[in-house]
C-alpha cells in the first residue's frame, strides 16, 4: 500500500519540492509535517490544499491565533487525533496560553452539549433569528 | 407530547421564573429564547445548563466575541440548525462583521476538509506533537 | 425525481405489501410511517431493514423502552430530525415519561460534552480499561 | 505543552484535591481516572464537570446502568476512544452483561444505519409526530 | 443580518459575476444555485470553492457520476439537508438510476452501522492492514 | 472484560464456525478479520451483519469497487480508524489505484468542507431540488 509511507524531500518530485519549499519558507520551519508528506502522493491535492490553507490562515479580519483556535475547536468536535495534535501545537506556537486552552475546551464542550439539547427538545428557531 | 410546547413566563413555576429572570437580567433581553422555554420542562437541566453557560461565556482569558465564534464553529460542524441560527445572531450582536463571518466559515470549512484528508491518508502524529 | 414520493399501500407491489402487512401486524398500527413508504422504492433495503429492526427491537436482554431510548440517544447525537421525531414518539408510546426524557437528554448532552473534553485534552486510556 | 501530563493527587492544589477526594468518595475508588487528572489543568472545568456528572448520573427516573449504557451509546456513535473504554468499564461495573452489551451495540449500529437512510431518502416527518 | 439573502447576478460585483459566468458556462445552466449566491457574500471563499470544485469534479481517474455519488454519501452521513438535495439532483442528472441510488443508500447505511460496531467492540486493526 | 479478546475459529461454537466458513469461502481468504472475531461474542449480530454485508456488497447496479469506495468515504468522514484501514485494503484489492484513491479523498474532503459552508450560510434548498 504505497500511500502508507511519507514522501521525504529528498525523494520528492520537483513539483512537490516547490510546495514543500513554500511551506517551509512561509512557516519558517526546517521540515514539513507528516500531513504534507502523505498528501504528496497526490500532488494536485497537495498543491490545492496548501494554497487554500495559506490564503485562509493568513492574517485578515481574524488574527492567526483565533483562526488556529477555531481550527482546533472543529478538530476536537470531529475527534480527528492527528488534527488535534497538530493544531494544538500550532495554537500554542501562536500564543495560546493554558488558560485560553481551558476556556476554549469549555466552550467546545458546552456547544456540543447544547447542540444535542436543542436537537432532542426539537426547539423551533425563534422568529428573531430568521 | 407535552415537551413539544414552550413554557412561557406566565405559566412557569417560581423556580423556572427565577432562572428566566436571571437570563433576562444577565443578557439584558425582554424575553428568553425558545431554547430555555423548552428546557424548562426539566428544571434541573434548565438550571444546570444556564449556570454553566453563564460561567463559560463570561469574559475571561477569551473575550465574548471569540467565545461566540467558537460556539458557532462547533454548531456549524455538527449541523445543528437551531444552534447555528441562535449563535449567528449572538455573534453578530457581540460584534461579528460580515468579513469576520466569512473568514470564520472559511476556517471551519477547511478544518472539516483537512480532518478527513488526515483520516483518509492515515497520517501518523509527528513526534514533535507528542 | 421518483424517490421523493412515498409509496402508499394501494400502489405497492405484492412484495412490498407483504412487508407493510408485517409491520402493521407487529406494531399494531393502521398504516406504516413515511420511513417505510420511502424505503419501498428499494424493496431489498425495505425487507432487510425491517427484518433487522424487528429482530433487534424485540424484547431480549434489554426491554423495548430501553432500546427506544438508546435509539433516540443516537438520533439526537447525529441530529437526524426525522429519527428524533419518530423515536421520541416510539419511546413515549413504550412508556417514556417526561422525567425520563429529561434525564435521557441530560445524559446525552453530558456525554457529548465530555467526549470533546477527552478529545481536546488528549486523555490517554487508563491501563485499567485496556 | 503542560496540558499533556496528568496532575497526580500529590501535586494537586487544595482546590483540585477536594474534588479528587469527592470523586473517590462518591465512586468508592482509590484513585481517579486520567480524565480527571487532565481536566485538573483547568480547575473551573474540573469542578463544573464533576458537579454536573455527579448530579446527572445519580439514580433518578433512570437507573445508573441505563444511564451508563446511554453514555456508551453516544460515545460509540461519536467514536471517542477514551470514552468508549471508560464507559464500557463503568457499564460493566454497573452490571452490564455480555448479552446486554451485544444488544446495546446492535441498537446503536441499527440507529446509525437508519439515521442515514432517513437522511438519504429525505423522508418528511409524519404529521402524527409533529 | 446581510448574509441571509442570496446575491443575484444583477446585484453582483464584476468579480462575483465573472465566477457566476464560469459556473453557468461550465455546468451549462441558466442560473447558479443558492449555494453560490450565498457564498457570494465572501468573494474570496466563492472563488476558492468554485476553483476547487471545478478541478475536483472534472473527469479524471474517477468518472463524474462516481464522484457525485461519493459526494452524496458524505452529505448523507453528515446529515446536510441542502447538500443531500443538491447532490441527489446532480447525481441523477449525471445518470444515477433509482436502482443505483438504492444500492448507494444501502452501502452508506451499512457503513455507518459497522463503523459503530467496530468502535463499540474496540476492534484492533489487523496486522495485515498496517 | 471478555469482549476485548477475539474469538478464534478453534474456540468458536458451531454456529459461529458456520459463519466464519461462509466468510472465508465468499471472500476467498484463509482467516476472517478481527471485526468478525469480535462480533462473534454476539452470534445474532455476527450472523445478521454478515448476511447484510454479503447481500449489499455483491455486484448489482453498482460494481464492487465503487461500493468499497463509498464504504471508505463514509468511514473517512466518520473517522473510524479500523474501518478506514480495512476498507482501504478492500478497495485496493478490488482495484483502487493510487490515482483513484487520491481523487476519492479529494472529493471526500471537499464534500466535508462544502457541507459546513452550506450549514453556516444557512443556504435554503433551491426550488428545483424539491
Amino acid at each position: 500500500m504505497p500511500s502508507r509511507t511519507p514522501i521525504e524531500y529528498r525523494d520528492a518530485s520537483p513539483q512537490v519540492r516547490a510546495i514543500f519549499d513554500d511551506i517551509k519558507r512561509t512557516r519558517q520551519v526546517e521540515d514539513v509535517n507528516n500531513f504534507w508528506k502523505y498528501l504528496a502522493h497526490d500532488p494536485a491535492t497537495l498543491a490545492r490544499t496548501w494554497v487554500s490553507i495559506k490564503e485562509i490562515m493568513a492574517p485578515g479580519a481574524l488574527d492567526p491565533l483565533t483562526k488556529e483556535m477555531i481550527y482546533l475547536a472543529v478538530s476536537v468536535t470531529n475527534g480527528c487525533a492527528y488534527c488535534i495534535a497538530s493544531h494544538s501545537a500550532a495554537a500554542r506556537k501562536a500564543g495560546m496560553s493554558e488558560a485560553v486552552f481551558g476556556e476554549l475546551m469549555a466552550v467546545v464542550g458546552m456547544a456540543n452539549e447544547t447542540n444535542r439539547l436543542a436537537n432532542g427538545y426539537r426547539v423551533p428557531i425563534d422568529a428573531a433569528f430568521e
